[in-house]
């Protein structure tokens, strides 16, 4: 197996706590990881003979219009490390910069798996006392077909299993009733495609309720849909954290300091540092695009992640699955 | 002012539980009631003398097929309730019955303002820490067009000041991007609409995270999007609040007792109760459909409500707004 590949360069806290998020994943899981940066910038910052520095002139900036960026800067760290993937010298890639040069790199460097219509982010939200639930896409398409649907509960189905251990993951389509017939003209010319699917196990819509529940393992919907509900969760698991918390300080009895070690790591399940990087599934090589506010846990998280998902060949599956499909 | 007129059938726990919140609201706000349902049934339940019953002989079920049921049972409680409103000897009309029913019956029954081409469902999302976010649409239009959101958003924002009491409410354009370009097509055409409507005070695009935030006052989506989001919050509040008390449990050492008093009034402003039910904004009267499972604080909520809408004349400026709109 060859290594995984971390861009050190385009977060936003700098390529520090990205070295630190690695050294944390190696320590963990052994082995060798590639780092790509400024190696003038980032030597100072690795002193570990198991990483290895791949050198990369440019960086591509939050700024930076994403769709040329990776043709405009050609030796920049992310399409440096793009293009050691799509020559298969490492297992998987992963940046935390800008994610929309992110995705046309990956499109323009690695290109889609043949038969893969379009790639889509695939996260996954924590779902206390339960496994985690896997959504795609989360924002690469705002608008899709029925097709583009189809493959991607497919390359759900796939991730799920290999990151999950989950060895037939339920499948549900995003709508607004449990019915066949309910939902946009989308969802009703979608489900048919589902349900005749032989690689997945297909529960049929589910709504908003299931996703942060033990009824679904996988949720498709188009990148609009999917966007708004990862944001909202997203918003909701915050102001809720900070609510609890307020409500248990009123009165300055103690309770706030008595509960505060039970909760801190439900918090720390709720945030996506535990995930640390959603996947481009459909691109023809792991990549990875983790949040650019990723801390060291996040960061060690995205890496041994990777390394679990490139072990369990989830690329090569979707070869398998997709390969003629769609043409 | 009329009184308010509330559906005394079709929710999950019978008769009795909307009795008893409709007799608390009376005690809340004083005035006059009327209850709508099969007067042998509910007059042993009503012995008081503002309440007014006005007698219907049949009942729209669960299981009815929504579209037909205000054709086919003509004299169904939910039908004659509109019929009141429609002839104004009611200022607003409260059904807790099937909802998909309660929809057609209010276009059927009342029809729409003049001006307006489709009514949208509009609810009201706690937010602890600050007021509600109104959004709309929740889930009675799966497909939309611009100009239909273009109306939302002058409905939204007229509810919103009458209910929240807030002068010019921020509104803001659901989407993946905050930016005036970022989104599907539909938000794209969406935007210029409403940076040029003169009544609401327009935001721009916001995020799903700002929905759970103080940052806007009324979202504006399709009722495909809207019910997701909506349903998404409510699974994961509920999800939330379970684990939360499950950390709190664990070591059994008295901090969940100490926590709970302090935790509870949040666990009530994050559960529907307090709004009790959806206004369904472009019907020619105020039509309001509450959850199915509602309890006496969430019918009490409502009728409160509804009565407020009522006297601020939300209908009547949605009338005078969209009056010769969409013609």
């Amino acid at each position: 197996m060859n290594p995984v590949a971390v861009d050190l360069m385009g977060g936003d806290s700098g390529p520090a706590v990205i070295v630190e998020g690695v050294l944390a994943a190696l320590e963990d899981m052994g082995g060798e990881i590639v780092v790509v940066g400024n190696e003038e910038a980032v030597r100072p910052l690795v002193g570990d003979s198991r990483v290895r520095i791949v050198h990369a002139s440019e960086e591509i900036l939050m700024s930076d219009d994403p769709a040329s960026a990776p043709r405009r800067k050609r030796d920049a760290s992310m399409v440096v490390g793009a293009t050691l993937l799509k020559a298969q010298e490492v297992s998987a890639f992963i940046t935390f910069g800008n994610s929309g040069a992110a995705m046309a790199t990956a499109l323009v460097k690695v290109g889609r798996i043949r038969g893969v219509a379009r790639p889509a982010i695939t996260i996954e939200l924590p779902v206390p006392g339960t496994t985690s639930t896997v959504l795609l896409d989360a924002g690469a398409n705002t608008e899709v077909i029925p097709q583009w649907l189809h493959q991607f509960a497919v390359m759900g189905s796939v991730y799920c299993s290999a990151r999950l251990g989950i060895d037939l993951p339920r499948v549900g389509l995003l709508s607004i009733g449990e019915e066949a017939g309910k939902g946009n003209a989308l969802v009703k010319e979608t489900y048919p495609l589902l349900a005749e699917e032989p690689s997945i196990n297909f529960l049929g819509n589910v709504e908003g309720r299931d996703i942060m529940s033990d009824r679904v393992d996988v949720v498709v919907t188009d990148g609009f849909t999917g966007n708004v509900v990862l944001k909202s969760l997203e918003g909701a698991a915050h102001l809720f954290a900070h609510a609890v918390l307020a409500a248990l300080s009123e009165g300055d009895d103690g309770v706030l300091d008595a509960a505060l070690p039970k909760l801190l790591p439900l918090w720390n399940q709720m945030t996506p540092d535990d995930t640390g990087a959603a996947a481009l599934l459909g691109v023809n090589g792991l990549f990875l695009i983790g949040h650019g506010a990723s801390n060291a846990r996040a960061v060690s998280s995205a890496v041994r992640n990777a390394r679990q998902l490139a072990e369990a060949g989830v690329v090569q599956t979707i070869r398998r699955l997709e390969g003629s499909a769609g043409e």
